[in-house]
């Protein structure tokens, strides 16, 4: 491709919108164009990475056994309606419209109901069981707050895929399948990711898993064991229990803390750890009006956690303030679990602390020295609360460190939620007529541009591993337009390389100076770069820099062709 | 591919809904499902085939230079506001609605807008002229009745470029190309199609042109010329005016006409030819409240052509019964030309006419030889109505023809109608800022595939072209279940066949009898059958069958690969 009759806008300025860097740089590479808040264009540079990163994907997911379908942008209502999910798909997030009969539909954010539906005519025998059906195609979510540039678009592209199964083995069979498939896609794109337990969320079904790719830049939290393989999203990691500390029990005091109202307040108020406070959370509860949650002052309650409680209405409701005074007989800032008439679940390690503080239902006032034992009691303890950087790993060895990651895969074992609603049965060995369980597996394809990106880059611009750069190499000629022997090498290696299958760009460009065409060609992010000038030619060789490294080669200009197709063969791990 | 673990899904009934043989045979086939009226999921094999017709357009738009970007499905309101189609394209053809912040967005039916938004931000200099952007994507149109499955559904994939130039000449030559490359695609798909002179409607521009496949099914009709290669939308057809005739002069005579109302009726009524009677159309004017039109009784009034006239108001209007009482005094039946006081606009052929019959402007009378030079004149002719078969041809050389045509491509000269309205401009070689002229160029990649079929079938089912087939060929063993040899010679051939990049189905489902599997294959048109039965092996054969020419040869097995390879390359036409 001649740099000429190609679509090369870069820009020099960062865009005032793009926070992250992977974002600044598809802007300023000119791989997108905003058209509207969270819709892009792909220009053809761009288009070029995200057709590799769909190749890449397809090729894994047809070598998986999957096959390909693609089911439509616009889907009908009645079929959310039969799933239930209509009303209550993730608060608006599912943009609806009337088509110019009155009839409903949206765009569809996800295929669960329509993938259903074709299963429940197209299977009817357990012989066509398992079956994996996938699409890479448009959907549409509608943010409150788009941002990060493709990271979290109005608009992407996604690889979904859903599987049909007789029993659950077999469904784990291919859940198994599709995780190690991530994890081929993932290594090709050369990322470094985990894959982490994680909620099922709207989607539904039994157990899941994220992949993410690890960046700073990342909008998920990951907690990662310091010694072992555990990994799972902060909302997920169970926080275990400590041991109840045995320290004496003193006596219980009324203490006055004026003023002294938050956690931070009352912990400075009295000179001790956060830790050794016990606050106090009334929620609303599924049988009764309100539960108190007890967590340690330097912990966080857990909704995804809390919501699993069956004593705990869901989604969790904190009570007001009003409610709060009515039930507590004092506010907020100066409640606590003593003298208190309501069903308490306590936090583990809450349920673990002697002698702690808590407030003493009176405003202005806090209780020190309480006990578990002594002063009040817990209905139950569950772990309530979010996992902390230094806490044991749930799986025994090691402690917990977080990582940032950007969620680019996301797997589960949906079990029956959506066949049995929509009725999607087969005949089994014995005749009868079966619920089908169902497994999906969701990959942000256009995301993935983007969190490569985050992973492969430099101050001066994207460094693409080699099997999703745009091209392969570069050749930028030196004043070809005075040397006919630059002109003719250049167009000789040019023509050899490309009758060769490599991906060549060959920057043309008049007007450009060499050192607009060297800082385009490490923004743009192309592996190889060759110059071929008229000082190098007078000794018969031409320069081949590596992005990725910065290493410059002098090529013998007989074997150049050569040498680079060595060289590229390599960097595509092929 | 093993069909055991491929989702083939044949059906023997011929769907209700479904009215032509390749929606028909799409829906027999297992290629496409219904989702909503003109809303489709694509199955596996379906994608298969439309992959193919994908590539081949991405292949010859990518040889003719052009670049491929991807622009959204949703676009916002804006830049239609900006080009002035939000309010008028197509009458509710734009499916239009408001995100969760109440901003208006469409589903694009065409991009247009956005294309011309991106050159005007991307291009800034007449060095990056001409540029041909495209994208192959899918777009939603709101019809208000979708029918022939893919050949008219709401939601479609489209081919769609658009180009950009600093002259007229400069387009005439992209579009030339595109013409070209047009031709290139219809050729390799093996399709019979005519480029015709076409209207540009809501897109708008200079010059046009459509593609049309030949199919009686087509909704399109097609003039030709017998003998030249002229041919054009029916639309467009220029009727030539004919010799005036030279009658003698009559006696104009008064007749009653007693409940004769339509052409039909006064003809049978009187006992002459419709063509010797004259109807007058009563329409809105320009600067007039009405204007009379003059065609030939057995003559249609084309829409396109009389709202190209400036006396007469566009849209073009009929003057209701009531308005058409007050100015001629009779009603619609018993209007005409003579002693009318109206401007009067005569058809070419009408005003051609000696000795006509025409309403008498009274209840229940018409007029018997009337004559334009002595009886009424008219204020100007033009060409008026369709087109009809049998007339001479407009380039002079033969008669016409009519055929029907699937519309498959349309390209327009657009000129500056986008670039003027939303200010898309470069700087040229003197450095003055230049309003770009442009191209644009669509084609429509779902509705192929049904075209295709259109074209491609029997009897028996479809009729690939190899290059579109979903499967070169599918290998049907006899029996395999009781004979080693049989399942041996299967799995060599197989084997082979896919190390040499053939794309083979081996049929390899149990409990279906051969004579089903026979019938799927011819249902689903793959272009060669292979039997291996242990019949043939005893005498070292295989049987090769064409779906095309039904025609069998028995291969030895130990050249059978090679043979199949060959006849596969011929086919391919490689």
């Amino acid at each position: 491709m001649k740099a000429s009759k190609y679509n090369i806008n870069t820009l020099k300025e960062v865009p005032a919108d793009a926070d992250i860097i992977s974002h600044q740089l598809m802007i300023r590479a000119g791989f997108i164009r905003k058209v509207a808040s969270g819709i892009y264009n792909w220009l053809p540079i761009g288009l070029r990475v995200l057709h590799k990163v769909e190749n890449i994907i397809r090729q894994e997911m047809n070598a998986a056994g999957a096959l390909e379908v693609t089911m439509p942008v616009v889907q009908p209502a009645e079929l959310w309606q039969e799933s239930g999910r209509w009303s209550q798909y993730d608060e608006g997030m599912l943009l609806k419209f009337k088509d110019r009969h009155q009839r409903d539909f949206c765009l569809g954010p996800t295929h669960e109901e329509i993938i259903t539906d074709v299963a429940k005519t197209e299977l009817r025998s357990h012989k066509q069981l398992p079956v994996n059906f996938y699409q890479i195609q448009t959907k549409f979510r509608d943010e409150t707050r788009p941002r990060f540039g493709v990271l979290r678009a109005r608009e992407f592209i996604m690889k979904d895929a859903y599987s049909f199964h007789l029993d659950q083995e077999s469904l784990e069979g291919t859940y198994q399948l599709m995780h190690d498939t991530y994890a081929k896609i993932l290594n090709k794109m050369r990322l470094k990711f985990r894959a982490v337990d994680a909620d099922s969320g709207s989607i539904g079904g039994n157990a899941s898993m994220e992949f993410h790719v690890l960046a700073d830049s990342g909008e998920d939290k990951i907690a990662f064991s310091t010694e072992s393989s555990y990994a799972a999203n902060i909302e997920m990691a169970e926080a275990k229990a400590p041991a109840n500390e045995k320290t004496v029990m003193q006596s219980l005091q009324k203490i006055a803390t004026p003023n002294a109202k938050t956690i931070e307040e009352v912990s400075k108020y009295l000179n001790i750890p956060m830790s050794r406070l016990i606050k106090t959370l009334v929620v609303k509860g599924k049988n009764v009006p309100f539960v108190a949650l007890a967590l340690r002052g330097d912990h966080q309650l857990n909704t995804l956690k809390a919501e699993k409680i069956s004593e705990i209405s869901k989604p969790l409701t904190m009570a007001t303030e009003k409610e709060v005074f009515s039930v507590c007989g004092a506010s907020i800032g100066s409640i606590g679990i003593v003298r208190l008439d309501l069903p308490i679940i306590a936090d583990r390690s809450a349920a673990a602390v002697r002698n702690f503080v808590c407030g003493a239902n009176e405003n202005d006032f806090h209780l020190a020295n309480a006990n578990w034992e002594r002063d009040t009691k817990y209905n139950a303890v569950y772990d309530l609360r979010n996992i902390e950087e230094g806490d044991p790993s749930p799986d025994g060895v090691g402690q917990i460190k977080f990582k940032r990651g950007i969620e680019v895969g996301h797997i589960f074992q949906l079990g029956k939620k959506y066949s049995e609603k929509m009725n999607a049965k087969v005949l089994d060995e014995k005749g009868a007529s079966r619920v089908m369980t169902m497994g999906c597996y969701g990959m942000g394809v256009s995301r993935l541009v983007g969190a490569i990106i985050e992973q492969h880059h430099d101050e001066n611009g994207i460094v693409w591993p080699t099997i999703i750069a745009p091209f392969h190499i570069v050749i930028i000629p030196i004043n070809s337009h005075k040397s006919d022997q630059v002109t003719q090498v250049t167009q000789d290696i040019y023509t050899q390389l490309i009758a060769n299958d490599i991906e060549v760009l060959l920057d043309d460009r008049e007007g450009y100076r060499p050192g607009v065409k060297f800082m385009d060609s490490e923004l743009l992010g192309i592996p190889f770069r060759l110059v071929i000038g008229e000082r190098g030619l007078t000794e018969n060789i031409v320069e081949l820099t590596s992005r990725r490294s910065g290493e410059i080669q002098k090529l013998p200009l007989k074997s150049a062709t050569q040498k680079i197709m060595e060289f590229l063969k390599v960097s595509l791990g092929s």
